[in-house]
């Protein structure tokens, strides 16, 4: 079973960043959190806006907490607005439904992480976060 | 010019309240942050409810942390109502999506603080605060 | 019976910043707060920490919230820790118990507003803020 | 030199993880945050417990928002620890007074930023800022 060490996590943040830069991205903040949604490694490129943290994160414990990826938690916000609000309102962790945020699981599909990523448009930055899962040996929730 | 002192903070308001008062406008409330948020000077006008300051606050550091004007957050808050809101319910900071909080750069295009107005309609908040940024020698990020 | 002007606050924090400069004290932040403990005016003089307008209006809403000075709750303090303490965990403000906070009365005794000041020792904040509440024609309560 | 950047930030954290691995200290958690406090890059090494993110940054933001090492504000809190309790009560940041945090200063000796670190003790704690400050090419106010 995969445990997600600080070494898999600076691996992620620095595959995003490569990625990011071959696509000429906006800078870009990326999140590498635990299976319980606690941060293990974040890192803001220059020029990014200072509430990042809170979006990156967001998306990541979006991504956790229900079990899906954040982009789903956009659908579903769409679908029932008043649930995922209400949800991201009592929460006691930021929930920002919009792409970017993915599970990663071991072997057997259980969650050990997840990364969330923020800066471009939530299509690029969901485009990072996956490359980067991959690039690092890990493997994402579909 | 890459330091936001209380000197220039006053000026900006006072160049606000002088637009308003030309305009004729209802009571302002005007706040002026330093680039991570914090208020450097806040005044409130004579007949304003008394919750100005946290919404004068949240167009300032609306813009800020999302690194736009707040009449762009709320452009994106009626495109993506679900990331606005989960964005503000999980923040540190109040976040106004309205118009009426500018960001000020230096000549680099780095912030280095906002203006935030409330007591009018948005528009004419807006106004007052890029009036007033300019009338102060600053420059706003368009 | 007095009202609590903007115009009268900003010339209650123009006398104590006079005093300070007498005195070259420490960069001070000065707020002015309406009787429900609202802000009308504050400022922080560059070289202020970021923290500032939370002192300062912690030390002029634990005057008004209890009734004393913000001395006064720092005599509570000792005497009393479990008190001031879960009444500053539970206060929609907030509490600073440490002298620099005064309330402002008018003729009957009645509060209309209070002035905190924080940056150099509580002693001198004191000093500052009961020094500018009387010549801006104004009084505070003993 | 007057910005602190990702790559000045990450340096800073591995120069923190070099101290504490000469020293076999416990799994050290680094945070290092602009100077309004916000989170440009933090580490958290394997086998530190999960809410290490909240200390570092309490210790980074407790340094900031009032000025001094997070171990002055440690100092504040035996002397008077109702005043850094209720701070920390109202702030809207965490606040942990415990020796960690250090403010990075400029030439002109203002505030560029900070670090936060937590994991072993508080001295080892401010001991590895120190260093790593120092060896990233920057100065820790004293």
């Amino acid at each position: 079973m995969t445990q997600l060490t600080l070494e898999l996590a600076n691996r992620v943040i620095a595959e995003a960043f490569k990625k990011a830069s071959g696509l000429s991205l906006a800078p870009l903040s990326v999140v590498v959190v635990d299976a319980g949604g606690h941060v293990i490694a974040f890192q803001r490129q220059d020029g990014a806006s200072f509430g990042r943290l809170q979006i990156a994160l967001g998306k990541a414990a979006a991504a956790l907490s229900l079990g899906v990826s954040s982009r789903k938690v956009a659908d579903m916000a769409i679908e029932r607005p008043w649930f995922v609000g209400s949800f991201a309102a009592g929460a006691p962790h930021p929930v920002i439904a919009a792409a970017g945020g993915l599970i990663i699981i071991n072997d057997a599909g259980a969650a050990i992480g997840a990364v969330g990523i923020t800066g471009d448009t939530s299509d690029n930055d969901e485009l990072c976060a996956s490359t980067a899962i991959l690039a690092a040996g890990l493997k994402a929730r579909a």
